[in-house]
């Protein structure tokens, strides 16, 4: 619905062929001017599009200097009449009309923008960001921010339809620090005290199960003050999630559906039922519990097959002595990779952080011949035995590594993405969703050697592994799930504790004594006292869904302020330093 | 719509007389237990309701048995057949039928709550806080909580359907305080610098406007560190908005809107068109810029009357030379009031913060007589001529009042409310909804003697005054509007300064030189700088309309995890006290 206001009967992007010969009367920027002797055309812009103004030297003189007077981002309002263009422009709305301008108003001058205001800018990254309010004039950025918004709304409807209530849990909690570090407020009113910044509302909507809310969301803010690397915000928006009385197969149900319902609302795609893998599986046929299924190349494990058995190469006879394993991919149609290429997959696989010794290539040419790095220790014959454990066809390169399991599955997981970007499977327009399910409850940190939870405590174990919990505990599966769009993890949950004998002995598996328990989560153990619910629930990392539907490389690119990739708002500059009034008030000192 | 799960097929709230028959399984607290001999019920309850569970020794001992061993609040489940009620319940929408059970699950027992689980509860507000997550389980809790986020989904609905587009704004940001205290967030990146919570969006939804977004709104958090009193909170929601190209008669028109969508969808009310009430009349003829209008009662005012002129009343007389006036009110129907509570009204215009000298009283009483506290001074014929000023029938009482304008006003503001409670005009189902408007733009702070902003220093001054801005500053109008609801204001907002010269001019009036103005809003100052458009808009206090709605008295009666007054969220007592580890990150040390 569109109002008129003091400043314009219509917006710049509504006028088209059926409003001719109406007198209207619009605001907004100049985006270009455009001045042919006797003719002078302003490109008008506001939100909603452009309309094209035209000023005629012969009719009024007056107002075609003034317009030409007018520099780019000036503020403008303009009334006359809707015509039909000579020269129409099919690409956009308002395309087929423009105005011929009766009344021209300067409303605000500009002084010339630091960058061009226009999808393809001339700014950089960092000039951008200091004039943000400028970069979200290009319609690229703002309407990225309305898309958003609309995504948002469209969860909200789904929820709001399925008597999902949105509560806001507060902002200023205590601190519970659990793997990340909190965002701490000093108290003003209890100085040497300090509220925290919510990491997650984690335990406050497990506080509204058990106060009977049922069935609870909110598009929430989160802080945690990381060490800033990579595509990371300190402040972030969840679509935080809970239900009572659940098991896990309602929360996939629900939430696979809200999924549909954003992907066909949003995008107009229908997605298919999602597959749910076992996080087991994950690993073993694509080396990660993220798996991008736009394309298949799954792992394929070699060592027990008698191929490899019988061969006479040496690293794949010694390898099961090494407790190592010996699996491959199929890098569909690689075949006629240069040595060149193929030296770079191998440089690939023997980065620093992936770590292995080589890789051995077999190549299906196209022509029919078999070509293999281990030539040696093959013959043709085990060659094609090979390839047809992988379904090579002609144009196929099989590549092979051997060393310790987690490694091998790690550099293949890379290694199959890696060729798909070579190869260009990831096409932007096509998507894999899909749940990973039965991650493990604990895991071994490997610099402590400690028992560490994979997710966080309060995740419930699978019914069917509560037998390991003291015996082998990393035996244990969780009652925790994640949600994989086009390999990225997009939500993460998990059906909860609510018995309070259990949650205890999760906490001092973690190597919590009764004291720190009952310091850090004293409250949440008190209140599974009285009757708590089964519940479960999970979040939703909207900046990055958002940036996935806008095409953008960052989550940044999809936040209207944004910090840098140190933590600053360089528009604002903040964090800055304060009054010393302000930290006397709070007692504060430094030292360094 | 209803979704069933592991745990039930239906809710307690949603069977009835059409679903006898069925078998149903349902899951839930244990509201009450209910035992006669061989018949025993428990009234199940969960946030959609309450249904009667039925057992029957005779046909199973065992389940009875075990339905009487449970106690309030334990979490069970119960399966069974829906069957018509005998004794039916027509107060509940389920009252008509029960649950014949057949089988039983106890999911988790529950101690004994520290209240009882009920509207009408036994525990104190203090016990209540630190069992939140209980109290809300009570009913009247739950649908407060529901009744917020209905409100809240009718105004996004209304804003959604004319071009506004929510957009989040970030928490951690410059601190540039104005007026409250900003509650900081230590920087651990760069130690000795801080984050601020913002007290508002305002400077950032002025930057969205710049940027070119049009129509904004967000539901967001704000923060305030103020000394608590009354009914205030550390951190409150609005409902912020802001428009570009708009006059004030736009935004006036755009929320006005929204506040019919709302109290229409939520309350079925029609409100009529809003009252605009000039600042200037609101003072002067309810003594209160937030005056409640479900009731009349206006201030008359008699200085330049003949009939007070004409008197021998020494304190009338001298009046004008002491600068003073002479003004009273209306107490309809109040002329039979006692002795004792007139003098409760004399008491009341008394207190220090009043200061009034005492209060003239002329009863026209039932009988027709007229008496007065100054009948020495008046004959019965000055009297009646005076009771004429304010339209004076048979059984009111009228209150008049000799001091300085101001604090007549205020103290004549306060006694028409005051009546108005004892007189029970103050109905909790009428509505009065006005705009105040003309707001001064300045005013002198009464203890440093200096000019200060009464809204915030981005509020455009009337466009008449501009010329008073050097002069006469404090004759100056501002565009500012402020809702009034039942005498609370409910909404606050200006058009914006949108030119860099006049913003400068008013930072400057306020006393800022150009470093202050450049370290604190440089990168406002700059942003308009490149055509800003002329915009406006402002915040609703959501939580407080919502206390309104619900009948509550406090906020904290609407908000899921409020703090205390003292700022302390006593559930999980926060502020705390931290690891030294996380001061140390910090750079920190306390001085007290």
């Amino acid at each position: 619905m569109y109002l008129s206001t003091h400043f314009r009967t219509h917006n710049c992007g509504i006028l088209n062929i059926s409003n001719v010969g109406e007198t209207v009367c619009l605001s907004g920027w100049v985006a270009t001017l455009r001045d042919f002797g006797g003719l002078s055309f302003i490109d008008l812009r506001d939100r909603y599009g452009i309309t094209q103004l035209s000023f005629n030297m012969e009719n009024n003189v007056f107002l075609s200097e003034a317009a030409r007077s007018y520099g780019r981002e000036y503020v403008i309002q303009a009334k006359g009449k809707v015509v039909e263009r000579s020269n129409k422009n099919p690409k956009i709305p308002t395309g087929e009309i423009e105005i011929l301008v009766e009344e021209l108003t300067l409303i605000n001058a500009s002084e010339t923008p630091p960058f061009t205001i226009e999808d393809n800018t001339d700014g950089g990254e960092e000039l951008r960001m200091k004039y943000r309010y400028l970069d979200i004039r290009r319609p690229l950025l703002s309407e990225r921010l309305i898309l958003r918004a609309k995504m948002i709304k469209a969860m909200r409807e789904y929820l709001d339809e399925r008597s999902f209530i949105e509560i806001e849990t507060p902002n200023l909690i205590k601190s519970t620090p659990e793997g990340a570090r909190d965002f701490l407020v000093p108290s003003r009113m209890q100085k040497g005290s300090f509220y925290a910044l919510p990491q997650s509302p984690q335990i406050m909507k497990q506080l509204l199960m058990v106060a009977g809310m049922d069935r609870y969301y909110q598009v929430v803010k989160c802080f945690r003050d990381e060490d800033f690397r990579g595509d990371r915000q300190p402040e972030f928006t969840q679509l935080d999630c809970e239900m009572s009385y659940v098991s896990q197969n309602d929360v996939l149900n629900t939430f696979e559906g809200l999924t549909k319902h954003v992907y066909k609302k949003i995008m107009n795609v229908d997605l298919p039922d999602f597959q749910r893998l076992k996080y087991a599986d994950a690993i073993k046929f694509y080396g990660s519990d993220k798996p991008d299924l736009r394309f298949d190349c799954k792992i394929v494990d070699l060592l027990s097959e008698n191929v490899i058995k019988n061969s006479s190469f040496p690293l794949f006879l010694s390898a099961e002595e090494n407790k190592q394993i010996i699996s491959g991919i199929n890098a569909n149609g690689c075949a006629a990779y240069s040595r060149k290429q193929t030296d770079e997959l191998v440089e690939f696989v023997k980065a620093p952080h992936r770590g292995l010794g080589g890789l051995i290539q077999i190549k299906f040419n196209e022509d029919g011949s078999v070509k293999s790095s281990a030539d040696k220790f093959f013959n043709e014959d085990q060659l094609r035995e090979i390839g047809l454990l992988f379904n090579a066809t002609k144009g196929d390169l099989i590549l092979i590594v051997v060393d310790r399991e987690a490694k091998v599955r790690k550099a293949l997981g890379d290694l199959r993405l890696e060729i798909a970007k070579k190869q260009n499977w990831l096409k932007k327009d096509s998507w894999s969703v899909l749940w990973i399910v039965d991650f493990p409850l604990f895991e071994k940190d490997e610099e402590s050697g400690e028992t560490i939870f994979v997710h966080h405590p309060f995740c419930a174990p699978h019914p069917e592994d509560l037998q390991y919990i003291d015996s082998e505990p990393l035996r244990c599966r969780a009652q925790q799930y994640d949600m994989v769009m086009n390999g990225w993890e997009c939500l993460s949950g998990s059906i909860r504790i609510h018995e309070r004998e259990l949650q205890n002995k999760i906490f001092q598996k973690l190597g919590m004594d009764e004291k720190e328990i009952e310091e850090r989560f004293g409250f949440m153990i008190n209140a599974f006292r009285y009757g708590a619910p089964p519940h479960g629930g999970c979040a939703f990392g909207i900046d990055r869904w958002v940036a996935l539907f806008a095409n953008a490389d960052a989550i940044r690119d999809v936040i209207a302020f944004p910090k840098n990739n140190g933590g600053r708002d360089i528009m604002m500059d903040a964090p800055s330093v304060v009054d010393s009034k302000q930290l006397k008030d709070l007692g504060i000192k430094f030292e360094f």
